[in-house]
């Protein structure tokens, strides 16, 4: 089954040239087929004609915790009011996913990639973090793999209350990988005072290696700290959050392979500064943009948020922001089959009720979202007539 | 034609006290005919079960300028980039209105409150403005009188190319206040450098409320100026942008009846700061938030990205950032018959698929818009099943 679109005003490919203008592509059951001007089109088993949209890749959010149970609204509305709350924060969420069943802990997570998606999010990585034990950190990988493009193990989120640290890393670093390897692909450690320091660190990423995981960071999230030098030095695939970088920092990142993603939903959800996605530019880092969508710091799945914050706060151009939601978290992923339309890649695809992207940023706040497809499919389906 | 809306887990009255819980209501024709707990709720025609969702008054957005015709998307994509870029900003829009047709004013209009109105904002303002002569602005006025809430005369919203600024006052006060005044309900100005200075300001409001109209003032946007002091000394409903404040503008605000309508959507669009929202409200001013719809400056239709603004970072509280979105706005339009769920009040009514307010908040950019009524006629129909 093929499908020609047609009537794409502006087609952002990430293929290195700018924007394609009035461009047409065909999706041939999960891929790219063929892309190139809309005079030049091939026919399709079934055609649909955009009227001068913009077409761009999904979105790749490539942070987000979405195994979770519980509600933390409360939390946030003192937390925004200025009031004290007395309340455990993560450790809340990880009560509530403990005690919550498989079936609610699955209903929970697809509705919110189904709402994901609706927004124009077509490949999104989950983590686990919110079990903290062998059997639920093992529960939860599970059960991400199920729904989720990318699944990340972090067990090493927060020591469990009443745990010692250091044996808790013990239990990380030995049945815990044991048990949730064979389900996930990444392992990541939150590398933060409060946390994890940068032994403990260390040793998470060095045991996720030896069971042959890609590695992540989530780190510089609250202050300055060791999270983006461990990163780059074990060559994680991403540091996320890079909110407090120093200039070392800055120019670690340029040099390496590490892409670093900043979350600026969550920055703002938890009065912040914004991360220097700016200067990591500059260097000549690759930043990508991402939700972080978890409901303590950062409760949103709108990419389309993140990249408007970005351009009208952060500095970015549009291009660069968009490109950043899209090529860049698919870096962030070490992906080269999304985030990108090119004939072989994944058919994923956002259009937007506007004639370019740049309304994403023009236009904040209102909902752009006007078709999508993911692996060929529509998940959103435009509305003719 | 009456309808019973039970299953309300948060009803937002804005009538002095908190929200009400497990709350129905009755629309009957285009008002609210019975508010109260949904175990006592009467029968009425039709009956919709929310099932826990958060309701609220619809959105008062008192601040925008939707009779425009042209594209601005290349000035504001290079303002983003930090690029130069030569265009007349609202001459450009100006020019552009002039040479639309009727028809294409009123298409574009009716399409963008149409948007406002699947967003939830069920009374809207709208400026003339982009016509600056007499026989453009009458027609602004005409167009924006079918279609919008309330209509605001604001020729001295410039002076036009090529015009001398005093005589331009002298045709505003005159000839075009005596043409358009029969269609609108304000009078406003512009009161900035570039724009009107004092006294030439001083001589539209007074000429305006000759004519009966209420007034209105566009001020200390750019920079600290005489726009609130000239708002408050000549009683005008409201005073807009607030972005640079002094703490005596600050006071005279809080000291009158006078609205302070921030435009948080502008100043992000401008990369300007965020106007003193906090300051005012504890000083006792009454705030309003608005979009400043308009395709220069802040081309969003988008309440909900004000209040999550608002909230997340000028200060507000969810409960103050509501308020200021909805009774605030009434306030700053001077009705008593929106922004408000009581007996007798227009059936304006927005449900969220959410079961609080906060969520506007802690799930910025989801399109929480789940159900709309306006003078009691489903705008968004909700989905049931
Ligand atoms: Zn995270
Ligand atoms: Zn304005």
């Amino acid at each position: 089954m093929s499908t020609l679109i047609t009537g794409i005003a502006e087609l952002t490919t990430n293929t290195g040239d700018g924007p394609l203008r009035d461009a047409a592509v065909v999706l041939d059951d999960a891929r790219f087929a063929w892309i190139g001007p809309a005079g030049a089109a091939p026919a399709a088993d079934e055609q649909i004609d955009l009227d001068g949209r913009a077409a761009l890749p999904g979105w790749v959010d490539s942070h987000t915790h979405l195994v979770f149970a519980g509600d933390r609204t409360a939390e946030f509305e003192a937390r925004m009011a200025g009031r004290p709350y007395r309340a455990g924060g993560i450790a809340t969420t990880v009560a509530a996913t403990r005690a919550a069943t498989d079936d609610e802990l699955s209903v929970n997570l697809a509705r919110h990639i189904a709402e994901a998606r609706r927004q124009g999010t077509t490949c999104l990585e989950t983590k686990t973090g919110y079990g903290l034990s062998v059997a639920d950190e093992l529960r939860s990988a599970r059960l991400a793999a199920a729904a989720a493009d990318e699944v990340t193990f972090l067990g090493a989120h927060l020591v469990p209350p009443g745990a010692n640290a250091d044996e808790y890393v013990d239990l990380v670093c030995g049945d815990m990988l044991d048990a949730v390897a064979p389900h996930v692909r990444w392992a990541d450690v939150f590398c933060e005072t409060g946390a994890f320091d940068r032994d403990q660190s260390e040793r998470v990423l060095r045991a996720a290696r030896e069971r042959g995981l890609g590695l992540r960071v989530h780190g510089n999230q609250l202050g300055e700290g060791p999270g983006v030098e461990l990163a780059v030095r074990h060559g994680a695939a991403s540091v996320d959050h890079c909110t407090y970088l120093t200039d070392a920092d800055i120019e670690a990142l340029a040099a390496s392979d590490t892409v670093a993603t900043v979350l600026p939903a969550c920055d703002l959800s938890t009065r912040q500064s914004l991360a220097p996605a700016r200067a990591l530019l500059d260097a000549g880092a690759t930043v990508a943009l991402a939700t972080n969508a978890n409901p303590g710091s950062s409760y949103t799945t709108s990419m389309a948020f993140c990249v408007a914050t970005a351009v009208l706060q952060m500095g970015l151009s549009v291009a660069e922001a968009v490109y950043a939601a899209t090529a860049g978290g698919a870096r962030a992923l070490r992906r080269d089959d999304v985030g990108v339309v090119r004939v072989g890649a994944r058919a994923d695809l956002q259009v937007l009720d506007a004639p370019s992207v740049t309304h994403l940023a023009y236009r904040p706040g209102v909902p752009l979202t006007y078709a999508v497809w993911r692996l060929g499919r529509p998940v959103v389906v435009p509305v003719f007539g």
